[in-house]
């Protein structure tokens, strides 16, 4: 299909972690249960640390997600985007690919219906799946020279106000080439994986996982023609703040920094890379399809 | 700074062909003294046939675009992005690239000002200048398994209804797989040369020239989260006219295949390319800044 | 709650006319019912001239569209907004409310479902009902100083370009006064009670049937900066077509008139208006939510 | 014109007020000037208290604004609309109009640029203006049924999330009918005058100044069909917080009040106006043009 996307059945899944954050009820129960699938389809089966916490469980061994590498030939995720952009995080970079398994609500990472689990993961672990490698950015953000921050982020690296100060402004050079100053409530700068997240909602466009691109989406810009900007994921992106007030850079809405007028953020692609896999029917345009309500049919003229 | 654009010094331009649509006033004494200059730094130069009969110049040789390869080592266009466009996509896949000239009003493929032709030229024909591939798409028209219609298009292949007839109802296929029904005005299948012009008035972003990517932009559409997507440019896509009236297919706004409904068109990158070139001194963000306004300096906060 | 809308039980509706267009199966049975129960409520039923002939029903008297006024006290539309517009339309300006029933999908203005209609019906008959009154556009198209066109519109009057055509050029003029030269794929002129069709798709922002306001959307605008504005209803707008070839303005989409350069439609608030009744806990929110798949409900966070 | 804009000539103006909040080089000598051509036209001048104290004029008596209404009969302000939104929220609901010179860039309601300030109001002292009259909303802040916060604003009401917390999820009720639950950055509720303010950075609507609504934008909302939507301007409109960390409302941006999860905000149009004086030329039109780079002049097709 694409260059980041391709059929394979090299890897043997034999060692697999679960991982999921809910604490909601039943869900210990709904892991247990997918893990005896897993046993029953011969694999060894663990608990991702924080999730062996979270649930109680204890009849299963538990890895913490640093050491999955070493450890695990593959991960498992229960739960929604949001568990899935926190355990990816933390394992990227280490060569371990990730399959995602959602409770109800499709998510553009987490595709598989917990109905459907011992089906599709019978075939995928046959090695009937498609690989859908997503990259990272990452960031340092410099004061006078000296770094005083770093961050990664698998969705969006953004700058921001608070909502009780004015708009900021922002000097923001490509490759060492100035393009503009900016003057809005902050700057987005969004991998694919992300542009359906945030930046989406400040008006940027859907990037495909397989589209080697970043997108630079402004929020709420005082000058209108500030549209959305898509460049090279390879670009050295490099914002100066030079004016505002309660101004800082999160990464992912996890990890944050706060910035002063004169402080540069230095973003880039990541070295690292997550691996999702996906069943071989697999479509791209599902989730979008369901979450956006685009039309699946067509209409009666 | 990518992969698609490089400095390099090995092309030595000898012939050089001028190409210019203007019948303004002087517009024949700017091309004589264009090639005047051209002359005195040792170039053989030529007129592109259609300019030569539409300025009238007797005194130069000229040349039909469709014959460049063979003659020409260089075109130089002197006018606005229009002519740029019309010349660009006559001699696409031949390999001679463009150079282009505006008259005062900076355009993003015309970036050399009139008045520094001169000394910009001088160091250019040096071999002091950066490379600028662009692609082209090209399409095919189906009706009943036949090709009623080809097309190829620098910006855009844009299909849409005329302003007598209601939406029309379009659907989208990338690669085989189903992406949506749309009902619109129309859509804009654009790449990143074209992502500045008709796309970016329908609301589609900005793609840096180096993106390998293509944006689907609808006009108009009736469901409002039909945002506009980006797509690697390598992608099949598929468009099937489901439902509509006095719908047509354009490319580049310069030719065109009425449509039925049951009519595809099928979309794919071009081998074609055509190569601009730049002085080493080229900012790729200087037209957008001019053309939208964007902030060049600082506000006094 | 708003002037242009309010209780009141002071009409008596006994000479009912129907109007449906649907020729699907079942509809002129549908039709028959709703007619036994409004004569089991008390009324004298009649179809609108075009149903009668459409549905090819002949036990119930027939009355012409044009003749409702001295006729009819009440017209009870079976359909869909399209109905809906197309009858509110022909009888504007004669003092006959209406009431839009609705077969499984919610309209905007067919906000009774036809599973309720009996509970419905007998209740707002016995006077317990909303009056919502909506304005209509006029416009006249002037060419050399006379008049070469006119029309009438309860959604939008629309000047656009066919789609085989360039961009055109217009300038607009509000009570007299220059507001500016637009280039764009067209311009809508729209009502609240358009605000929601065609001028949503193009951007435009929801009037509320309220506002004694008119919104002028622009379709596909070259300036990024041309964004809706909303002016009061009672503006005399003036549209001269400067530039563009095949260009046209219509009116609901349903009369049109081809234009040349140099024409202009003036554009004003009519003295006509059509008045829809609705059931007391009518929601002037609930199509919106539905239609535009607004949350209901609070997330789970 | 329209309802809220009329030509008089009934007032008479001989006690001005000057207000100016800039420390830039050279202010105070130009307020000096201007108080002397006010002079000469046979006005008693006055300072505004804050002015005096900002610009260590002492040699011209000073008024504060509190005071204006029975010591003043107009307030020219001289400097951005920054100044004037702020001294005219202080003087709202005193019956004192205010006219706005501009030191060089036009604003939406400081509209005479100094050189021409003499001429103009010669011309206006004798009764050569138009008269526009501004509405102001006003608020209260609720929880648990107790008012812990009030504030007025000219431009906006705000809601918003500070940028290091996630969505915010809103309520919003309108005169006491269920609207929508929004999730966003925050919602805008604008006035006419502050609809070209942060609203239209938000993607809302241009409000002419003689509309009778009320423009509420969302921020970056999750659902991309959440549209801007414009009500009669005397709406009850009813916001109330179900999610979101250190969210907080605020006024102009100039007040602000922290809010809880379970917090009503209460809006609706203030009995307090402002008035605004215009010379009789006065084009309603002219600084969008300038601001947002509208077309003056039709282009060359």
């Amino acid at each position: 299909m694409s260059n980041l996307k391709t059929k394979s059945a090299q890897r043997h899944f034999k060692k697999i972690a679960l991982v999921g954050k809910y604490q909601a009820d039943g869900f210990a129960h709904m892991l247990l249960n997918l893990a005896n699938i897993l046993k029953n389809l011969g694999c060894e089966v663990f608990l991702e640390a924080e999730t062996a916490q979270n649930t109680t469980i204890t009849q299963i061994s538990s890895v913490a997600a640093k050491d999955f590498q070493s450890n695990i030939d593959l991960v498992i995720v229960l739960g929604g985007d949001g568990t899935m952009l926190g355990i990816a995080r933390q394992i990227a970079g280490q060569d371990v690919p990730l399959i995602g398994i959602n409770m109800g609500t499709l998510g553009y990472m987490t595709d598989i219906p917990l109905q459907d689990v011992e089906l599709v993961l019978t075939e995928m672990l046959k090695g009937h799946y498609e690989s859908d490698n997503r990259y990272l950015l990452e960031a340092e953000v410099y004061r006078n020279d000296q770094i005083i921050g770093t961050g990664s982020a698998l969705n969006d690296v953004v700058v921001n106000r608070s909502g009780i100060s004015g708009m900021l402004e922002l000097t923001v050079r490509v490759n060492g080439q100035f393009m503009y100053n900016q003057r809005s409530d902050g700057l987005i700068v969004a991998t694919p994986t992300g542009s359906t997240a945030y930046a989406m909602s400040a008006g940027g466009p859907i990037l495909h996982p397989s589209v080697a691109g970043v997108v630079l989406a402004p929020i709420a810009p005082h000058a209108l023609s500030n549209r959305p900007i898509v460049l090279p994921s390879d670009s050295l992106i490099e914002i100066e703040l030079v004016g505002g007030k309660d101004v800082s850079v999160n990464f992912d809405m996890q990890s944050l920094t706060r910035l002063q007028v004169g402080d540069q953020i230095k973003i880039k692609q990541s070295q690292k890379t997550i691996t999702l896999l996906h069943p071989i029917d697999h479509s791209d345009y599902r989730a979008l399809r369901q979450k956006l309500h685009w039309n699946e049919h067509p209409s009666s003229f």
